[in-house]
């Protein structure tokens, strides 16, 4: 009787925990929106979604908790998640059968939709919030292709004193991943806001960033219809050939010369840089070592050579990215910068692809960077990190030759 | 006998035209999204959504049909509407009660979420499309607020030739409706395209455009649970109040001088105007008639002065807006501009409101421009027109001047 009473005393605390005031609207959430909530404590997730005559409804954290919600008495279903790591969570709703999202979170684009989101805050970091600090704008420019025969759109980070300076800027090309596009890295990553932070510190050069669409296809090529292709098929892999070689001659041939004509660069390869997150750093590996005279600083955020994503491949540094790695010192002057990262949470296959690429370029001796993001899944808050590392080491050779 | 057969023969071809080549996706889809389509020659849209397992899916747009959709034996719900006046048309899907955005549609901020909306173009109309014309840039800036006591964001059109001259502009703040924020006059708006066929065709002089998020509160103000209150309730207008006072301390104490601190302005009232659309035309007629000694040009598209929106009142010209208006020949030498624009189909209550304020200001002999947008809602089309029409008038006064 009596661990009856305490059971129900203990299940009434859970429940008060719950409910208590450690559960607040998340920083991602639309204007007003009460729910999701986020424990600040815990880092669990609070969802709540009206739908009065659904028969089945769940939640499906893309990186985390896939399951059926609880229907409640007034139409609303609820779930809340065990503990998550913190960053940017991307969700959606099913209910029915049919996959949302949750009105009253801020909708970004990723999954090839306008997805939702939920921030969990990381405990004692603020280096990707915006600070009373001097903050850069970023430009959302159109430039006309003459690669995709289309007027296209960029986001463009500049430094906090690109407007009271006369100075040239060294640029990062910096990439979204599949199913995301230009907007991904300041509103899932923040980048301007950390670029500010390590601008501020004296951690990073000012630099200029900029941000493509990374899809892209030939002027007259048009998009076979891939209904029932699975993602890898030969049919899905030939489309994403064709726009991984439209998106390299893009943005050698119509982009750079826009930015380049455009804003006060520094236009040699001594101050260009390229990375990208997933799809992203696939491409900059498929752009950079097909264009080393434009490039000289490389990042691949969980993502990089195409083999050592989705295969087992082995890198052979003699032949493969045109022998430009058979000889380590050649390279090392050649290219300033090489830098893989990943998170420890993320799935086995990518883990393990860029695990023996970092493997493959030891045995070879080139010299590298290899940084793992202790906790994190294949989400935001990995690339948030990767940025943070890999921006202060760039330009700093071009800087250390003047 | 024979006219079953006819009429079998007409219906067959009906259904012929409705499945044929005429049906195309829509510009304001996602990337590869094949729904929604629209039909190029009747502007119709067909809407097409996922939801196997559910019971009742419902189409609403917001100022258009609101429907049961069909469901097909695929698992997808269609519904075609009939045709639709051009623009871009905000909607939602109601899922088994669960009203949520179709993720074949691009995300726009409305309706105080991220909802669905379908562009239908307008025949021979190009004005807000992007043209092989110079194209002018749209900055993201982040000032911080001493009125709010946050870090606030605002978008900022430049003209296409900002950074090559040395020139200042004039500056037109210009504001979004209510259940939106600023991204709206550049995602829904293409504000940016219409100045810049404006300018290029030397339509409208090279200014610059602010457009700041319309919702602020006081630092330290907490906004009520408003859960279950209407729209108009005493406890919703008093948030509402408290909102459009903050939001005239912000933009006049903290936007203003952040905007002609940055950026090269002309910054005195004859080089600053405002406009904005429904709760921001009402917004613009609190700030530029509480602030005379900024502005000299004021818009109002949809919405304008607070009782003419929603009431039924007349304008008291001896009295009302400070006595502004009471002597009209004195008016007309301070205000350069007074724009008030509405759409022929908009609701009856927001026509009829518009129209008696043009009535009030024609009878006080107000100098004034009252422009009807021919068959549009109250949507995007209208303001994109009301842009159009208002652009070329601003700053003229001052130019005459000097």
């Amino acid at each position: 009787m009596r661990s009856i009473a305490m059971a129900m005393l203990l299940a009434a605390t859970v429940c008060l925990a719950q409910e208590s005031a450690n559960f607040k609207p998340a920083s991602s959430n639309v204007l007003d929106a009460k729910y999701p909530q986020v424990d600040s404590s815990a880092s669990r997730v609070l969802i709540r979604f009206k739908a009065p005559d659904a028969t089945k409804v769940r939640v499906n954290f893309w990186s985390g908790p896939k399951a059926d919600m609880e229907k409640q008495a007034d139409g609303f279903w609820t779930f809340t998640t065990p503990q998550l790591a913190p960053g940017l969570h991307y969700y959606t709703i099913i209910v029915d059968g049919a996959e949302v999202s949750d009105p009253g979170s801020t909708a970004y684009f990723g999954g090839s939709k306008w997805a939702s989101a939920v921030e969990v805050p990381e405990a004692g970091a603020d280096y990707y919030l915006p600070k009373d600090v001097p903050h850069g704008q970023v430009r959302q420019v159109w430039y006309h292709s003459t690669v995709t025969g289309t007027w296209r759109d960029a986001f463009v980070y500049l430094p906090p004193d690109y407007d009271t300076s006369k100075s040239r800027y060294p640029v990062l090309y910096l990439q979204h991943g599949g199913g995301e596009d230009e907007t991904g890295w300041i509103r899932q990553g923040n980048a301007n806001f950390i670029l500010d932070n390590l601008i501020a510190a004296g951690s990073a050069k000012p630099m200029i960033i900029v941000m493509a669409n990374g899809y892209a296809t030939r002027a007259g090529y048009v998009v076979p219809d891939l209904t029932g292709k699975a993602f890898g098929s030969p049919e899905f892999m030939k489309v994403m050939q064709e726009r991984m070689g439209a998106f390299e001659d893009d943005i050698t041939q119509a982009l750079i010369p826009f930015v380049d004509k455009t804003f006060r660069t520094l236009s040699d390869r001594d101050h260009r840089a390229m990375a990208g997150l997933s799809m992203g750093g696939m491409q900059t590996f498929q752009v950079t070592f097909n264009h080393l005279d434009l490039f000289s600083y490389i990042g691949g955020f969980s993502g990089a050579g195409n083999p050592f994503l989705f295969g087992n491949n082995k890198l052979d540094l003699k032949t493969d990215y045109h022998g430009a790695m058979a000889d380590p010192d050649a390279f090392a002057k050649r290219v300033h910068l090489l830098w893989v990262g990943v998170g420890t949470n993320e799935p086995e296959r990518m883990k393990s692809g860029l695990e023996k690429l970092h493997t493959s370029l030891d045995e070879g001796k080139i010299q590298h960077v290899f940084y793992e993001s202790p906790g994190t899944d294949h989400e935001w808050q990995t690339w948030r990190r990767d940025l943070k590392d890999f921006a202060p080491r760039l330009f700093q050779a071009a800087a250390a030759k003047r």
